[in-house]
């Protein structure tokens, strides 16, 4: 092995690391892999095998063994580990050597170590790689921003490792700078939203219609042969087919109902409000997350308010499927719009068409519908909101009526559908010509003199109320 | 003059300056104002006559003439312009005097610039404003947090200034550091939430059951008589009142419907994230700010989708009051609860019932309301959420069936209501032992092995799924 010059570097060697080095050398790039631990650099060479990949836990070795110019990706937890890896292989890198950063890196991070490196004349790429460990051995989506030349060197084996939809790579350079992390940011902004609607669904089922795990397993599968069909909800109905290996009955019963985070959701929504976009939806996906943890209270509130009925509604799968789909269209809707501002105020230069087409495979949301999304920017590249595009206001229209029903109806139920009511009242309001906003206005001005616009004419106006 | 040393200080001599200088000077304290505009110093100084007010715009007269330890408060916009006051006077200061930010500043930005003071001795206050204009003039609500001893020289003079309920000043040492800044910031948060909700009370009262302005004012002016008598619904009476100057009709319809803000309800929101504390009414009230900004896409959506029809239900103003006091109730629990555990997360030490003292009077969100709560916290101090106090159970169980019915009429025929509606399902969540947060850590253990714990054993688990 020592005169091969590898095409590819791997700095972190867990199971995401592991696997998408395997996807790589499994396509024709020899690759090698640097970590600390013997263990995981050991459980690489063996796996390994049969391929043209190496493992060490030497970084002289590493760096030497790489083909010039060296494309080094890093998939260690974001934030200090990212800095301290960096910092350990930049004296021994070369002008023109591409580093990038797979992993979920806050994209402000990413401007800085853009800049320190290309200081040094190393590339520096930001990368959102989704997919989970599955993904990363089998094809994940992959969304790389930073120097559109340098991408070049990195696009073939990128494209060859990403999953494909209809022959096509999930993967395309994004833009400048942090694009790729901020745009994967949003992706898992979107996830965090369908995660939480899919939840609600399945409240809805079992409180609301007082349906089985294997009725609501079978609605699901139903639905991922329909509109819906998406990873999330092809999950979903295996997740609801688990039988528990501890106790009797479904796993899905005895798992604690505490949302944790990881914290790229509530990124989201924390810039969604600095770009002044927004996102309901995901913004109470964060919220439901976080009532969840509040778990002990949650108890002590139950037994002050009384327990909630499980109720038999009218309400049909079929209802509740043109309810599940109009929110799923209306959260897509606020993330693109939030990417659409992103792209203006950080001269990403995003091309929502291209970031549609990457994410209907590999990636976590991926879900047939993301086609849909892919036509309506390509037909529009500055369309500013779905919800503005012909084909999606006929598709949403018929899907209304049960929206309105399927949510009211379990709200009245006493069955929390936050995420659900925000995406229907964001579209109402989306859709209103006139908010009751003037009142705001009026109050604004009333007690802080803050002055308001008037609807006939030009100016700013101030009344002593 | 020239021998005349003054007890307090003001620099800034904008509407909220001039008045609460005043307001001092009205209160038996000597003051001195500054500011670099003629104009307004002049106007002062016009105004101030008969009391003990001067006003100047040289700082090293402003700065000889203040009795010792200084007293000086800054009312100049957050941000660049508070450094540079500060930066202009510290190098005249002496030991021991006292700068109090008087504005919306960022927290963390207080906690800078008590640590930078302190370096030179100097004492540093965050206070929080609330009242307006008219509120700096009569009697504001003020929201001080810093050295506990220092503030011994501030109290007669905020005592004296502030707004008085039952003969209690609205004011009060907060805590540490910041916490002033930080409660005011909340305060301003939850004003955000109760304004999205009394204009989608309006909304529902417009378009929801066709009434006129002089029914919708007759309706708030109603309810200000009675719990949900506050500031924000007596202004709200106030302004449907209004007759238009400049067109025929109530000025109301003349305001243009796109909300303005100044971030405070933003930070507050992003702070909650940060925290890890749900607080989905405010979150949304941001939303909805932002919303209406998107004015040419909604008109241009109302286009697409078609105009609402306007409807004359069943329901009445007094199913309308309830559902709007169960939504005031549950934005302050929200806004409470961030308190709580920010003086935690900040080491505040804040007290609640305190702060809902201080409430009652002279800022924008006092309501009558608010003694409910100080009570609520003067029985528990580690109360963690309103809706566990048993008083407040029985205050908000009678109002459900009357907010599910509204909120979900009110959907159901396309008003957007998205505070109401995030209040209600916050509330349900709030309330339910189980919520079908399982389902989402099963998700992420399907897709990222991120684990899950169970509800009948200790651990932490993952599956093959």
């Amino acid at each position: 092995m020592t005169d091969t010059k590898f095409d590819f570097g791997l700095v972190g060697l867990g199971v995401m690391g592991r696997n998408f080095i395997l996807n790589v050398a499994d396509n024709d790039f020899s690759a090698i892999g640097l970590d600390l631990d013997k263990e995981k650099v050991d459980s690489l060479l063996s796996e390994g095998e049969g391929r043209v990949v190496h493992a060490t836990q030497d970084k002289i070795e590493f760096i030497n063994k790489l083909a010039s110019p060296r494309k080094i990706m890093l998939l260690v937890p974001a934030g200090k580990p990212v800095d301290a890896v960096i910092n350990d292989l930049k004296p021994h890198l070369s002008e023109g050597d591409i580093i990038i950063d797979g992993g979920n890196s806050f994209f402000t991070d990413t401007n800085r170590r853009f800049e320190e490196l290309a200081a040094d004349s190393i590339h520096f790429f930001g990368a959102g790689v989704s997919g989970g460990a599955k993904g990363a051995r089998k094809g994940p989506s992959i969304m790389p921003g930073g120097d559109k030349q340098a991408y070049a060197f990195i696009k073939p084996i990128f494209e060859a490792a990403s999953a494909k939809v209809n022959g096509e790579p999930c993967v395309a350079h994004l833009g400048n700078g942090s694009a790729g992390n901020y745009v994967k940011m949003v992706h898992n902004g979107i996830e965090y939203g369908l995660m939480q609607l899919i939840s609600e669904a399945y409240l809805l089922m079992k409180n609301g219609m007082g349906r089985s795990n294997s009725e609501i397993q079978r609605a699901f599968a139903t639905w991922n042969n329909g509109r819906l069909k998406s990873f999330l909800i092809e999950i979903t109905s295996e997740i609801f087919n688990k039988k528990d290996d501890l106790a009797d009955g479904d796993l899905i019963d005895a798992i604690l109902d505490k949302g944790k985070q990881k914290g790229t959701g509530k990124w989201t929504s924390q810039n969604a409000m600095d770009l002044g976009i927004p996102i309901p939806t995901i913004d109470v996906a964060v919220s439901m997350r976080e009532i969840s943890a509040l778990k002990s209270q949650r108890v002590a509130a139950e037994n002050l308010y009384g327990k909630k009925a499980i109720n038999s509604s009218e309400l049909t799968i079929e209802q509740l499927e043109e309810a599940l789909f109009f929110s799923f269209i209306v959260t897509y809707a606020q993330g693109m719009q939030q990417l659409v501002y992103a792209s203006e105020a950080y001269n990403y230069e995003l091309n929502l068409e291209t970031i549609a087409k990457i994410w209907r495979g590999g990636c976590i949301i991926r879900a047939e519908l993301l086609e849909q999304m892919r036509i309506a920017f390509d037909k529009n590249p500055s369309l500013e909101n779905l919800l503005l595009d012909e084909s999606f206001a006929e598709m949403i229209k018929p899907l209304l009526p049960s929206a309105s029903k399927v949510i009211t109806e379990g709200m009245n139920a006493q069955i929390p559908l936050a995420a659900m009511s925000a995406g229907l009242n964001y579209f109402n309001a989306f859709t209103s010509g006139r908010l009751p906003m003037n009142l705001v206005q009026a109050q604004r001005d009333h007690f802080g003199s803050h002055t308001y616009e008037r609807l006939d004419r030009d100016g700013i106006f101030h009344t002593e109320w």
